[in-house]
């Protein structure tokens, strides 16, 4: 605490990220990274980037990325705002789109950013509380507000709302604006994309930490109506106006175009979670029906916090929240089939004793 | 305009960055960057960053990174912050340490960016009148404030305020953060950081743009008394956690690691800047005594607007400035010698007319 510090940042909660350790040799389950490299076209152009024109500026309206997500998805560049990071897209999104006056809703469990969002930026919010199974109702948004942040698939149970829920919540709640938080979709889910056109409140956000492997370069991007994104140019050019490096540009860009690479490590990781629910399951646990790329388990005979303490000590890291309705629970990302024989491993050692 | 914005993004005039053309063959004197490339060491350590190692999250403490600011500048890891460039650091201290009830105060010809962050976070502002040579007076900050923003050298005019004066404002105004905005101070000013001990209210910010040639990596830092750098840590964690990637971070700590490469090309610049300034001095232009990496020069026969419009059409790409007492100035990036005297054979072309 500083008297230097305003009122703000006094009575902000800061997120807490996931431990990023720096010893060696972990088997690193807890902050959903890919297990697979990002795609070599991704990490060739990278490389053609770092030439001496690194000392000039890198393209502050990113057309080339917008082009490339924008060719992807079918929608017209200047449907596309990219940040650093799916983070930051939410942050100026909550700066652009949400009022003091008037509660924004999420979930009460998900991911652990949107009410520190609200909060830094005063706007207050509601949590829409979720049924034991970790389910939303169909009314759950009924009631006047200030707009909508969902995760879908949810972080961190990685359930999944279909996209005639989604349809149906847009059309019912008009007046502000529904922020789809789609960090996870491409491992189960379906996009909302194409309802873009048909609701101009609905702001679709990705990242490409996850499925495209590119954690370390903070790359993120929102798809919705052209004025949405006309205002999150509004708030970024008043935050900073470069906030993608030429070598983030680069990257990102090739890999999006390569499909393939993308379709291949997306359908192994898949292809393990199931194999791994069902081996989890096989040993008691129970599990949501996640479509990300994490497990979200509970078993009925051992306790949460002590599993993840006991495979932290057998070098498997994996997260656990200390929150209410989810401290029963461990969330692990999907790693390689080796990794995930060596976290069963581990855990058959624990509970054998 | 758009019924999803809110008043914030409404009301507020977004930053407008200098032109980044997408012609080639363009002499680019417009935007402040280095004429020469970055270190060879830091390039070299970026290509060592693009590993499969690109999956995985950065270190959103960015220790490393800080150790090396810390190296260079002999202060401890816990005084430095950095962000992704120093306009991601100066909003970030908007954020963190200024309010809406006291106003902070700035000169009335500086960094445009300034009154962009106080209008986006609702904070109140006074501009200082500079005198008819664009300098401060000992009385300027006088009366009470929220804050002190102050660029040294100061944009555009390249003009230095000597670190005696900055220890009495310091002195002074005790009661809000000083933030003094250092981007272009290895050009010939004198750094400030010596005071931060001394001063616990004042928030040194720097670039990796300018001196270090990086503009296209997006790099900043912060130093300061350990509280203010945790107040813009607790903002940073509340707006987006991992805002510098992995090569950024590599990048960065490389090139500040590199002190023989950096001593060189700064010297080549300033050494280019003076000899510039004189030939322009030769041709009847007067010329703030710059200490940055661009010139601020008006000539009482010719209009400035005209000259920019006549430079461009010569392929030569300045900065002009449609505003109060700075209209007849144009601002010119310090480039290679053989840049300047293609630009100054432009200059004599219209001259000449």
């Amino acid at each position: 605490m500083s008297i230097y510090w305003n009122e703000r940042i006094r009575n902000v909660e800061p997120y807490v990220p996931g431990e990023q350790p720096k010893e060696e040799g972990l088997i690193k389950l807890n902050t959903n990274e890919n297990p697979y490299p990002p795609s070599p076209r991704a990490l060739e152009a990278m490389r053609a980037a770092l030439s001496g024109d690194m000392r000039l500026y890198p393209d502050p309206d990113a057309e080339r990325l917008r082009g490339a997500v924008a060719a992807y998805y079918g929608v017209d560049p200047a449907e596309v705002f990219v940040g650093n990071g799916s983070d930051e897209v939410l942050a100026l999104a909550f700066l652009a789109f949400f009022d003091r006056d008037k509660p924004v809703r999420f979930p009460d469990v998900t991911y652990s950013f949107y009410p520190v969002y609200a909060n830094m930026f005063g706007v207050p919010y509601q949590l829409v509380e979720l049924d034991s199974e970790f389910r939303l109702a169909a009314d759950s948004f009924d009631g006047g507000q200030g707009g909508i942040v969902l995760a879908n698939p949810n972080a961190p149970t990685g359930i999944c709302v279909g996209l005639e829920q989604i349809d149906a919540w847009l059309a019912k709640h008009r007046d502000a604006v529904f922020v789809l938080d789609e960090a996870y979709v491409d491992f189960g889910g379906e996009t909302a994309v194409p309802l873009v056109r048909k609701h101009p409140h609905l702001l679709v956000v990705q990242t490409l930490s996850k499925s495209r492997s590119l954690a370390g370069l903070r790359v993120g991007f929102a798809i919705g109506h052209r004025d949405l994104i006309e205002g999150l140019n509004r708030a970024k050019h008043s935050f900073n106006s470069y906030t993608l490096d030429r070598v983030a540009l680069a990257g990102a860009e090739a890999a999006l175009n390569d499909r393939d690479y993308f379709e291949q490590t997306r359908s192994r990781v898949i292809a393990t979670r199931e194999r791994t629910a069902a081996e989890l399951r096989a040993r008691g646990f129970r599990l949501t029906d996640s479509k990300a790329n994490f497990l979200f388990a509970s078993h009925p005979e051992y306790e949460a916090d002590k599993l993840f303490r006991q495979l932290r000590e057998k070098r498997v890291l994996v997260r656990y929240f200390a929150k209410p309705k989810i401290d029963g629970y461990l969330r692990i990302s999907v790693g390689t089939d080796d990794q995930m024989d060596a976290f069963l491993a581990a855990l058959d050692d624990i509970m054998r004793r």
